[in-house]
């Protein structure tokens, strides 16, 4: 290829900046010389604003690299190399009542891997699957790497349920695991190597190694200590139990706070919720305030405040793994791939976030074989979970939907996830075409 | 073998009179020489009050059957052919710690597969790994029948870390969910066959047959529509959420209340707290006016009171599993074994609740490939818990046992876990040697 | 169903009395009210001698089972309880074929599991897949139950590449072998039980059984000392190595003699060769013979000269097949079904022979684990040359053919897989359309 | 560690001064403090004269590596961080009848995976766990590194049969396939990269890319035309049918040619036997020229000499692994560890050849899933003989080695396995200390 033409599916997004500054500064190696900004109509106002940004940081560094602007996605799939999707079907508005819903049934809505995250599985993997019918007409060769949530769920229903094999699934909480370790041991994070192996958000640090020399009792002495939080913008951080967390003996990531403190996860977000703020609204409020400062014709980088937002690293590790495919660097990032007996116990045809050697062919993963006892039925669940959401989320059936809620871990009976369930699939009815018939047959239940 | 020895640990039980009636019934086939009832010098008052009365049975039935009662478990085992374990270490006074110290910290004890069977199983364990000791001494050819719960975690250890490969755990569940199959269906349960998979108080019954033709989804309809309750005596039935019990598409036990009806079940436990009755408090009741009956000396049947005890079957399936092995009759049987891949993704040494074809060298457990997915994942939590149980009650490693409690699905939160291990671990610490070092190594943290 | 109705395609077969009789034997718990048989037109005249031995057998017999003859399969199809197959594509001229042309190479025919096999596969394989399709549309309730060889590929094929899920696999094998251990042990064949798993012409005794107590080694130890052959008609008795034998603490079959003593096979079968004879010519006379008894209208019973033919049991196999599913039995059979588990290391979904319970559900494996390690590997071997043997069957890809050919452990070479390969495809052509235009393709190599 | 303490067991072999250079070469970034080497009493004057050598060269050259020449294992053992073993129980001329025995019987000997391999790995196992066992006292942080034939064998018995968990296996084939390629296809080797994955001497090329981009259809193509040999020195490369090369479709090693064309290997080798040369004695006369050239006090570098003899990239194949090792540098490199997974069907715990990350923490292998299916069946019968062999080599069990001598598919007979493995216990018996008693046993039967 002369040039790498990119297509970023949900342009328009506050996250764009992130990834063009990413794309700059790798130019040298990734000598990027189309990036197409896709969005739908209703965001072509946003499209425009973060477009124009982008134009002005490019033409600032001066580099080559055209910024394509578009709401005709076939037009600019024609032969992409990579593909990046960061889509939210249904804008904030939905997030909001994926997690305020659930809460009035007194259960944690949890955008990824709760009901919330079944909801949003629903409206966002059939377009997912949309575009991978486009990209395999299009541009066969391209790489597919999605980043929007819940990221794992959506590998699985990618590699079970379209021709696409070039995909990967990306989330930053890996990369923000590695740098919170490195805050505690005060070094830097390149010295910091840690085994990651799980699902996305139910991700372990299985040993971590400082130079090269394990020291994972240190860190977990150190978190069991409570000398510091290992959290992500969006989740408390409760102190963990000190012997538990020792018990564990590997690093959980800031998700495992709603398995294995459920109770102090409601109860925090039950506060919220009565006060009428859940993070939906807190991040609307943010994408507010970024779009008003990226309006400004004279900000011709991205704004540290775009730090603030949450997604930190999220654009980064996208262009990582891009510069990493492209130049065969054989490096290791971990991402969401087909699983092909890397943990032992999880189908090979299933996704799992794991380490993987990044090469021209794309990710390899390493095998770490079994998980430890204690931690393989908490992923096994999840999986379950993860499993029967994408079957729901393709074939629309009203029953595969019931009991993906039911088994979700967070969810306390049978009766509340039949109540969420119905009231989800009312409130979200304009982005879940495929249950339209069914939807009207359970009416008459 | 020229007559049958039998030796049943904790004889003194009030199931024993049901052994002693299923063993008289089967005398023709099945040539039982010796039953020997033993027991711990604390229950000698009960073993001789039962004793009593199965000589009486043996009288009036007129076989020659030997009793013999000791509270000396080595002379009793010699040569023994079959040895049928009934031990509740710590009497109905443990369990109704095991059950009301989690409520304290709003969480349901449930003593086989909750909190509370984790300290049955700490208890428990280490006692059975003793007589498998002796049984490898003194009559290494016996079948080990254990029916003491938790069924299945005790033939995870016993298989885990036993010599002993003759072991089989048994429960009266599927018995049970059988005989409620065929009074919903108004037929007689010899013409019922029901596909049994999972674990012990974790089974679901895959397929449903009348007279050989597939009835599953018959039977769950009528289920669905609350025609009747398939519940055991101490679990309440509430009604299952009809679209729950259609998409699950397979039978679900009793126990699975806890795990699918979380919420009501602990509700309702909690109304008992507060009114300060446990299940173990109505079985202490239950047993005491059993025991005056059986004083009575006219008295040479098994008593139909029995019936109400709640263990119906239990020793109807130890007498059914005995004579199938002894007359090698190749008949279907559900019992807890070692997986050997009957179920996928479960390991092939642990231990299993699967139908099984009864031969003279034992349960071989018929192949089920894999449980429907939606299912795996709840599975597959209990077996980790299961075995983080059992490394816990053979090392006495206080961190493993605090895992096998936080990872437990009916615990909602690190410290719960943590106080609740705390405050049992001292509650049962007369019962729990192998903790001994390690609770006051604990006290110092 | 109010009378059974079975279909039998290959009902010109000489061994179709044995059904017959077998049926008439069982009609008071298995009442056949119509019995097909079914042939192509070149097998007519055939097909109304055995017919009409049949009708006289039933007459005789005096049960009312209608005979009914045709070549139209799919007349006989409609509705069909059971349909059985034993066909010969090619006739016993094929099968000369594919023993003498790998003699040529110094290469033993095998006409099961060899490279004889192999051909006899590609000539099948499509057929019983078009008789798949046609049960699919005309008695999708129907049981196919196969004993056309090689019936583990054939298994294999029609579970990897048909709709059909209600297909066994049958072979004589398992029963001769527990009939021989009888002889030896001097005792009636029903007070032993076999563990066999393996595949097809590939079974291995795991543990013997005399009425319930292992006799393993008694047995094999009894085959070392040479005292009895355990051979079928068409394989010499070799003796086998003594500390062999014993080494591999298993019963072999006999066609294990193929792979263990290769050489004294080879060698044995190269002087028939020299002498122009082989089994296939041997059959083919046995045969002539046959037809002249069943054209006696005077014969009305089954002849013993039948027994001689080899396939002595094939028949009776079927029925007690039939006759258990039919009437839910749950007695233990050996066939070819998916694994499912039973055995480790064989995919879940590729067929195995194997100990199965005998439901109206049809068959299910009881589940060994792992099989011994020393004899994983051939058992995998030939696993993999079926299933790559199936996809050429159905591909009709040449190099799919090709390294069926080479891979299979009687090949020695590349360039003799080659040969043979292309001296074959050329020899059957009439009866390989699914590899018309490739060997065109090949022939400009 | 300040400076690095290397001990190199079988340090009198002639490969020691290439081993010597590429530490030296390497020195910058691997500083060896001291390079112990170390050997048998029967080995002393060649362990002095290469040990001469060695000093010479590392004083050209300048680096302060120090040379230590002992016959005391242990003394040098004391805080190694390395261990190479490069051991040759028996000598040369134990090689020679590993070779020629089986040609007695027409049966290729194939001193590594054939009849002559396993008695290879009988007589070096043995001593390797004793080395074992003292790293485990002396050394327990110190990495084992053998390249000992048969080294996936040894391997696969370190891990089952030794408490070291620091273990790996090395061989020069993958090195040199990927050097046959580079020159087939006129590039330079490190723009080669293959993905390679089986077992030891039985490893396969699943996917070959130049610069990243596939060409593995391109190189098999070149293959099959036969431009080029792939071969290795003692290995003779007949040209392999080019269908069949292409109808693997991925690339063989040259010991494949030991499975795919066994009987051109036998006949090359008979005309060899009968000639009365054999490999072992090629290697002999190369070795004694060898040494001629090491005593020369004037030669201060490897002599270009020593490249002839047939293990070139041996030594460097061990310096990159340390270096990587030590520097923690996460590249691919092909080694023999714990399978973990990383090929589908292959136990855990089992020894494969395939690519690994090499970190600090050792050699990580990356998955590759399930190896297509044609090849699947010789790879497991090969892991079958090393498993059987590894067993008997640790437990002096004649019917083991029977056993494994028995299923290896270069072995035509049990006849023949018996016969040769008795001849060469006998021939070996001063190298099989744990037979003892069970040979003598065996001459009784
Ligand atoms: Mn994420
Ligand atoms: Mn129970
Ligand atoms: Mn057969
Ligand atoms: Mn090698």
């Amino acid at each position: 290829m002369k040039g790498i033409k990119i297509v970023t599916i949900g342009g328009g997004s506050s996250y764009t900046p992130e990834l063009v500054e990413g794309l700059i500064k790798r130019y040298e190696t990734l000598p990027v010389r189309e990036l197409w900004l896709v969005d739908i109509p209703k965001g072509k106002e946003k499209l425009e604003i973060v477009g124009a940004l982008a134009r002005r940081m490019v033409e600032k560094a001066g580099v080559p690299m055209e910024i394509h602007l578009t709401c005709d996605r076939r037009e600019a799939l024609k032969d992409a190399d990579f593909v990046t999707t960061q889509i939210r079907v249904g804008f904030l508005a939905a997030r909001a009542k994926d997690e305020r819903i659930p809460l009035k049934y007194g259960v944690i809505g949890q955008e990824t891997n709760g009901p919330g995250g079944l909801f949003k599985a629903l409206r966002t993997i059939p377009v997912i699957l949309d575009i991978c019918r486009d990209i395999e007409q299009l541009c066969p060769n391209a790489w597919l790497i999605n980043f929007s949530n819940p990221a794992g769920l959506i590998t699985e229903a990618v590699l079970r349920y379209s021709p696409i094999r070039k995909a990967v699934g990306l989330c930053n909480l890996p990369i923000g695991m590695r740098m919170n370790v490195a805050r505690l041991l005060e070094v830097n994070a390149d010295r910091i190597h840690i085994d990651f192996a799980g699902l996305n958000h139910m991700v372990f640090g299985l040993n971590i190694y400082l130079d090269g020399k394990e020291v994972t009792d240190r860190v977990l002495d150190l978190i069991a200590s409570g000398e510091a939080g290992d959290t992500v913008k969006n989740i408390p951080d409760f102190q963990w139990e000190q012997d538990f967390i020792k018990a564990l003996g590997i690093l959980p990531c800031p998700y495992h706070r709603y398995y294995y403190q459920t109770k102090q996860m409601l109860d925090e977000q039950l506060k919220d919720y009565k006060r009428n703020v859940t993070r939906a609204e807190v991040v609307q409020q943010l994408e507010k305030e970024l779009f008003e400062l990226y309006r400004d014709p004279h900000l011709n980088i991205k704004p540290p405040q775009l730090e603030k937002r949450g997604g930190a690293y999220y654009s980064d590790a996208a262009c990582s793994l891009i510069d990493s495919i492209y130049n065969d660097k054989k490096d290791i990032q971990t991402v969401n791939v087909r699983n092909n007996g890397a943990i032992s116990g999880i189908p090979a045809d299933s996704a799992v976030e794991i380490n993987c050697v990044i090469t021209k062919d794309g990710p390899r993963p390493i095998s770490v074989g079994e998980l430890p006892v204690p931690v393989q039925g908490l992923v096994q669940q999840i999986k379950s979970f993860e499993r029967t959401a994408a079957e729901a989320a393709v074939t629309g059936d009203y029953h595969k939907a019931l009991l993906a809620m039911a088994i979700n871990p967070l969810v306390p009976s049978d009766a509340a996830a039949k109540q969420m369930l119905d009231e989800m699939l009312e409130a979200h009815k304009g982005y879940l075409p495929q249950f339209k018939g069914l939807q009207s047959a359970n009416a008459s239940y």
